[in-house]
């Protein structure tokens, strides 16, 4: 098999990237996740869709923002979780990571949401699990090095989707840090698979990865120029360790160049939507004003997210041997 | 609204302090946890109230101990708990608390369980919340600094009710570190608010703020007179931290003068019961015989623990929005 | 009560250790643990068991892997489980650990699972619970000190009767560093019980402690002697700190002298089995050809100790008061 996300009927079996998903999968995802929009808005906040299932969080790199979305969904389908922080435990123990994986799924563990520093381990343990015909046991990326972080490509897409109905006739910026950037990554991908006509990646040069525009995606340095008419502008968080490195003079200079003020804002359609994955650095990237203002769908972005994380692992545990 | 605490209708919102609380809420609390005492002596220790309602425990300090008194509490009504430890995670990621509590709202979380070694945290929580009109989200005070800590403080108030049952005749002594201490301070409202005519605190002169005439209570640094005719006495944990700093001369000067030994308790009534919120210094603030002795109630103020917070809890999401 | 395993009844009360434990229990364990080897192949892998008891999980050595099978195994019991880790909390605020064990108990903790790296730890908790007619907690040693591990060493028969049926006609080897071993401990306590004519234990001098033979125990220092014609090979986990200690001279050394290879296994009885307690050092003291060739049941073992650790702690639930 090829596309060691996909079973051999067809089905998602582990969700690595949104690269080499198709379309019709995507578009499953993201209508299972309107399902469960209205779940967590119950008085009684779950399915039993997961019941009895075993569900291991397993964080070689830490992140409790990310982990708790999981947990919640998690639970919201009435599965069992249990959290692995590995760092603290076999790795220093000098157990390889295939040997933990083997361990657990020994265990009967039905799905392995994974987060890890290096870019492929989520791919590395698909594969080992496809490979020893691991069948029952599912693999989610929660995100991988600079690699990959499909959930969160797809909680976007599901963001966009809502306020913006058709994607064929969108104009999407992506503004930040994109060449360290899993979910700029995952959201080029996300975005070309649906049809968005035009993808812009805003931002200086020191972090615009080369390869873009292979992707199908317009490269901007001047933000006032990449942001004139777009439907979408996607946000990227700096990362704290880039600011006073080689790559950037200093968190106030990026603001000056790259921060979006409500100056800015108003470049864009008078009905774009303002989009960021978290933990936002106000005044670094974004403006209180713009975070707080009417445009801004960042805290609808994580409601989507619990929906949209809640469809990927129903599906996935649906998926038939 | 005046009282953050309570909703246009009048009834409890959040839980952050005794101070500003009705008696009759104080004693709805009460006669709610009473009915819960028996659950936990059940062979199934669970009622069905919050099932599919998300707690998650915020500890911005670490506390195993309070943390796991919620955690029973939330899953034996059938809550699904999340904990969260901040200060390894967002916070060091530079996300403000209000952007950390949004965030979690966005994903339909029903209670925040906060402490914080900052006073008035839960407060500025709890406002926030309110403002947003995020009424469905409710805020539990597990200790804030050195300002209060109100379940101790209900959880006292019970106990003493189970052993005392009236409290317009009883005077109650608190002896220790009464300055840095957020249990005297939720203790002292909780037991003014039900009526108590006498309570008395005991502690060395640098251990005892001022203020506390002005709140009613009498003042003593001499123990054994301080004790003379109690009903109860609420034994304080003395800080490691404080034992030789400035404020203290050594731990065992310490219990020369306020350890509460058998020949000291005898002063008290001869049916006087012996409270502490633990975890005891045994051989600092109190002898070991006293603690283990018939007169103490230290494990049933444990008990009865759980149950004031399930009833803390049941009566908080029972709320209408 | 001369042991304080058993109640009054002869039933299980605490699992502490297989030494003194009945051969009649020995076996209803493992035949309950055989019930349970389907509950995990479920598509619901839950039974409700123990629905509504308070599994709390004190952990004062650190050990995820252990913490993570009897975290799954009360979860498929339908127990709440609540992890503590009590190096970084109460031990920290100088809470004695039977003040700490008095206290959950009066929270109405039904089980304790602990962990500890001073042998007898789980002993002092069992009997001040019996002390103190707290008959309504059990305990269940995951491991203290080098003492003792009986579930692991019930798991290991689990699995030896899976594959061989007969005890009473084995061979069983145990190679490694049997000194510092508890699971060594507890094995050869349950080998003994359950009728095995031949124990034998390999090792270097070094690490060989005095006294087996006693336990009926044949010793060998040449490990091509010691695996002639066995049934059963035990491979021990060699601990990193031991390998550039005084006791052994390298791990390259080590492998030379004690690692099963294929060569060596092949001294063995041809359908000999070979199990690990793990995590595994390969190259230490297993090939990666051994540990994953036909003959290892290191991951059935994974598997077993699930259901076995399930009919522990569900036997000793059902345990009379």
């Amino acid at each position: 098999m090829l596309n060691p996300q996909l079973n051999k009927h067809g089905e998602l079996q582990h969700l690595l990237s949104i690269e080499g998903l198709p379309k019709s999968i995507v578009n499953h995802i993201l209508d299972t996740a309107s399902s469960f929009v209205g779940v967590s808005d119950r008085e009684v906040k779950k399915v039993p869709l997961m019941r009895g299932k075993s569900v291991f969080n397993l964080f070689f790199e830490n992140s409790t923002r990310t982990r708790t979305t999981f947990e919640i969904a998690s639970k919201r389908l009435s599965a069992d979780v249990i959290n692995l922080n590995i760092s603290a435990s076999s790795a220093s123990k000098g157990e390889s990571l295939l040997d933990t994986i083997d361990n657990l799924s020994a265990m009967h563990a039905d799905m392995f949401v994974v987060r890890h520093s290096q870019s492929g381990a989520p791919y590395l343990i698909a594969k080992h699990l496809n490979d020893h015909k691991q069948h029952h046991v599912h693999v989610v990326n929660a995100g991988d090095g600079r690699h990959a972080h499909p959930t969160q490509g797809l909680l976007d897409m599901y963001t966009i989707r809502h306020y913006k109905k058709d994607f064929t006739k969108l104009t999407v910026a992506i503004v930040g840090d994109i060449l360290h950037s899993r979910v700029a990554r995952s959201d080029i991908h996300a975005l070309t698979t649906l049809g968005v006509p035009e993808v812009r990646a805003i931002g200086p040069h020191t972090l615009l990865p080369g390869g873009l525009e292979q992707m199908g995606v317009r490269t901007f340095t001047n933000m006032d120029e990449g942001l004139k008419g777009v439907d979408v502008i996607i946000m990227l968080r700096l990362q704290n360790e880039r600011m006073n490195g080689a790559l950037l003079p200093s968190a106030q200079e990026y603001f000056k160049n790259y921060g979006l003020t409500p100056e800015r804002l108003a470049l864009a359609k008078p009905d774009a939507i303002v989009m960021h994955p978290g933990p936002m650095n106000r005044g670094v990237e974004i403006d209180s004003a713009v975070a707080d203002g009417p445009q801004a769908v960042i805290l609808p972005q994580v409601t989507f997210g619990i929906a949209v994380r809640m469809a990927v692992m129903s599906i996935l545990a649906g998926a038939k041997e």
